[in-house]
C-alpha cells in the first residue's frame, strides 16, 4: 500500500525538507510522526527538497505503511502528532507505481516580493523579500526569455549532482499578493535545478530595480555560468505551491 | 514637540502592549528603543492596550522627544533598532494637544476565522482562529444587534476599571480574508471594553456553528452579565487595524 500526502509548512524554523542528523527538518519530523503511528521506522519520499526557510502549500510526499496500519485515517492521525508548523492538507491511497519524486511532471513555485521600501508588515516578515519598488514592466519583459526548454546552468547553485541542466519552463505570471505591497512571481516547470527559482528571482529583482536591462536575462541564460550572475534571492520569499503527476498513476 | 507613530506588530511573541516588569511587551520594547535614541527615558502612550498574542497593523502611539532630538528621522531611526516583529509604519510631528488615547474617536479591529475544519495553513496559524465551518448568514443576522450605543457589559472581561460599560458601535462587516478559507469580521466603535471584540467573536462563532440562534446576541446584550456568555475567542485572530482622531489635532 502507498499513501500520497499533500503537505503545507512554514519553513521558518526548519533546516529544509531533507533529513539531516541532529537537525530539525521536515522530512525528519514527518518520519518521526510516522514511526510513532506505525511502531516501526518508515521512509517518506518528497517530490524534492526545499531549502531552509522555504515554505510549502502543496509539497507532495509518499510512504508505504505496514499492512497492519492500512486503515489509519492518515490526515487526522498525522495532524494530531505533527507540530502546527507542518500540516497534512490531503492524504489518500495511491497507485503503487506512484513516486512523489520520479512521477512528478510539473512543479509550481511562488516567490513574493515586498515592494514598499520604508516598512514591512511584521506579520509577513518570514514570507516575503523586501526589495523596495520594482518596475513590473521591465521584469515582465525579462521573464519572457525564460519560457521553453533551455539550459539553465547560470541559475544552478552547486551541491547536487544532476544529469542535465536543461529544464522546460511551461509558464510564469506576476500576480497581486496578500497585501497591496506584495508582488508574486509564479513559475511552473518540469523541474527546477538547485535554488533555480531563487536565482531567477535574484536576476528579475536586479532588472526590476534597474541595475540591468531586461535583456540581461537572455544574456545570463546564454552565459551558462553561475559566476557573475545576480545574487540568490532569500529563501523566505519562496513557496512550493503545487506538484503535479500524470492522471493514470496519481 | 510631540511625535505620532503608527505601528504594526506581530503580537505572537509579546505579552501584549502594556509595560510590565520582566516581560516582553510592545510598549516596553518601544521605550527601550526611544531611550537608546534620546539618551534618556521616554514614556510612550498607546491608543490602548492590546492583549498578549493580539496583532496590530495600525496601532497609534505618541511621545515627546527632548528638544535636542527634534530633527531625528523617527521612522528610520526606530526601525533600525526595533526587532522586525515591530515596525513603524508612519511617524510625524503632531499637535501638542494630540493624545493617542484620549483624543481617539474610533478604533477598527479585524478578527479572522479559519473555516476549514481539516487543516490550517501553518503560515496562518498565529493569525486566525480555526472554528471550522460557520454559517455566515446566521452571523450576519446576529451582528445587526450590535449596532448603536449600548451597554456591552456582557462582553467585558474583568480587570480594568471603567466609568461606563456603554460603547457605540458604528459599523461592522464580514469580508473575505487573505486565503479562501478565511472569513474576516471587522468592527468599528468609539472604543472597546476589555476583550470586548474577542467576547463578541466568541458569541458570533457559537451562532455561526449553530449552538445558539441569532437572537442569542440580543439576549446577551440585554443580560448585562458576562457569566453564562460564550467563551472569549483566542487573542491570535485579533488585529488592531485603525485608530482615528479628529482632524484639527491629528
Amino acid at each position: 500500500m502507498r499513501v500520497k500526502l499533500t503537505l503545507a509548512y512554514d519553513g521558518t524554523d526548519f533546516h529544509g525538507w531533507q533529513l539531516q542528523k541532529n537537525s530539525n527538518t521536515i522530512q525528519g519530523i514527518m518520519e518521526q510522526a510516522l514511526e510513532k503511528i506505525c511502531s516501526m521506522p518508515i521512509r517518506i519520499h518528497g517530490s524534492g527538497r526545499t531549502d531552509s526557510g522555504t515554505h510549502a502549500l502543496g509539497q507532495v510526499a509518499h510512504f508505504d505503511p505496514p499492512s497492519d496500519r492500512s486503515d489509519i485515517p492518515w490526515q487526522k492521525a498525522l495532524n494530531s502528532i505533527l507540530p502546527t508548523s507542518i500540516r497534512v492538507i490531503k492524504a489518500r491511497i495511491t497507485d503503487e507505481n506512484f513516486h512523489a519524486r520520479f512521477s512528478c511532471i510539473s512543479k509550481t513555485y511562488s516567490y513574493t516580493l515586498w515592494t514598499e521600501p520604508d516598512f514591512l508588515y511584521p506579520q509577513r516578515r518570514h514570507f516575503v523579500w523586501q526589495t523596495g519598488r520594482v518596475d513590473l514592466h521591465l521584469m515582465e519583459q525579462a521573464a519572457k526569455h525564460l519560457l521553453g526548454k533551455q539550459n539553465f546552468k547560470s541559475f544552478m547553485n552547486k551541491g547536487t549532482a544532476v544529469n542535465s541542466t536543461c529544464r522546460e519552463i511551461f509558464s510564469y505570471s506576476f500576480d497581486p499578493g496578500l497585501y497591496p505591497q506584495e508582488l508574486v512571481f509564479r513559475i511552473k516547470a518540469d523541474g527546477f535545478l538547485k535554488q533555480m527559482v531563487r536565482n531567477i528571482m535574484g536576476a528579475l529583482a536586479d532588472i526590476g530595480r534597474k541595475k540591468y536591462p531586461p535583456d540581461y536575462m537572455a544574456w545570463l541564460i546564454r552565459l551558462k555560468n553561475r559566476k557573475n550572475a545576480s545574487a540568490t534571492a532569500p529563501a523566505k520569499g519562496l513557496c512550493l505551491e503545487k506538484v503535479e503527476y500524470p492522471g493514470h498513476i496519481d
